[in-house]
């Protein structure tokens, strides 16, 4: 597993699949154990920057559009008209300024444990974090659980559980417990929307999620699926679910009206949530 | 990059990506050289039979069905009444199979230069092969290119390019004179289809495709996308290109007639179709 002595790579090995991810790196720029993880920054020589979490890769400069974009717009589209949005984890800040291309939000609550994912970003991905200062973002440093488990009765559109793998402090995440209290903070016509793993490699992840969720108390649930190169398998889901009985119809028109996004549009949220065969069978 | 030392990996690095992807290997089960290339077989933890070619991942048992639908299908749908299909490399008889299912379908001639490869994937991907005594199949081991020079003007459906990488023996399938032989060979409503390598990490040889075959005689091109976790990047894109002046309107209602795909459906087709922001913008 070492193709050329000459350069220097950092790999993430994905246990459950038997394979393993390698991007080429130039220089590693920062690494420091903050109060919960083991953060790493590099240069690598094709893809920007990149961050690593406890040895996972979080993201690079290249290919986070692709999920930022993913985990933001077709929840913000399906909900009929969000004002209020929650982001649970997102440190990274990449979906806070996905989320803040809509006019109509008023407010965003970016809630991530570890001040210092921001603040890393903040130096090393600055394109990510230029809508911080805008006045509609809230940037809160604690536990997004219990401030979920206090928060209003009712009172969010849309929640994004944009966090790490369930592995580690993101596990308490994927749990019928955190789906029950983003189901009571958020309005009859709100929805979640959680990063989901590999629809070819986590199969049985992507299962439980689902049924988690509907056991929460939300009447169904939708998965999307989109690629995202640096995760294991290239290929990623997130799960989408509502209180509503019906899916309202997506607000189509107004996505031709929001400028910036490099993967999102019309045609991509449609194909989103096109099921494999094998998907659909399950 | 030695993430395990007690385990056994294959690495193919992607030298243009900066990036490199592994799979945990139980055994290496075949080696030879060929009159054409080096083929390797391996035995994978996760992924199940893995071939190898002069040091590229050309499949894995997990997840072939990907490609080779998504190599078949969508040209063999978007034709109006496909008779005759002809298909360039493709030795490991994956997209033979996929051909073959579609009933309408009278005889398909696959050109692989190298026999070998067609033997070892009787061995080693019998799943793959099952539809080889096919009588509407016939398996030719020559030179692909010659083959459709001399081939008869205007007197084929359907052509799938299902080639190497465009470096080593696969490079001359990249070429403007190749795809204008093909033109020629082609009915009047015939469509060629082949393998274009990763939208994200391959854009320069993408928008070559296109331009190339444009050249060639074809009226229009369309980008396939699609998810294939051990290729470069994990998502991979296939490019179609007919003579006429109008895309036909697929054929959707067959769509779901015929039985054993596990990835391709109607909403695929669609979704496959739908191109990303930045692919729309270049």
């Amino acid at each position: 597993m070492t193709p050329n002595t000459d350069s220097i790579w950092f790999t993430e090995m994905c246990k459950e699949g038997g394979s393993a991810f390698s991007l080429q790196i130039r220089e590693k720029l920062h690494e420091e154990k903050t109060a919960f993880q083991h953060i790493e920054i590099y240069s690598t020589t094709h893809f920007g920057n990149l961050m690593v979490i406890d040895g996972f890769v979080m993201l690079t400069a290249l290919d986070n559009f692709l999920y930022h974009e993913m985990m933001s717009h077709p929840a913000l589209f399906t909900h009929p008209d969000p004002k209020r949005v929650v982001i649970i984890g997102g440190g990274d800040c990449g979906t806070l300024r996905e989320v803040l291309r809509h006019p109509g939000v008023r407010q965003v609550t970016q809630i991530d444990i570890d001040e210092r994912v921001t603040r890393l970003s903040e130096t090393y991905f600055p394109e990510l974090c230029e809508s911080n200062d805008d006045p509609r973002a809230e940037l809160l440093f604690i536990d997004g659980i219990k401030w979920m488990q206090q928060a209003e009765a009712a009172s969010i559109d849309v929640i994004i559980v944009d966090s790490t793998d369930p592995i580690g402090p993101g596990e308490v995440l994927f749990s019928e417990e955190f789906y029950r209290a983003c189901h009571d903070a958020l309005r009859p016509d709100g929805l979640i929307v959680q990063q989901s793993e590999s629809p070819l490699l986590h199969r049985a992840l992507l299962k439980r999620i689902r049924h988690d969720m509907v056991s929460a108390g939300f009447a169904g649930t939708r998965t999307l699926q989109f690629p995202q190169p640096v995760y294991p398998g290239g290929w990623w889901s997130a799960t989408m679910a509502m209180s509503l009985s019906a899916w309202p119809e997506p607000r189509y028109a107004e996505m031709e009206k929001i400028a910036g996004m490099r993967y999102f549009n019309r045609a991509i949220f449609d194909a989103s949530l096109a099921l494999p065969a094998f998907m659909t069978e399950e």
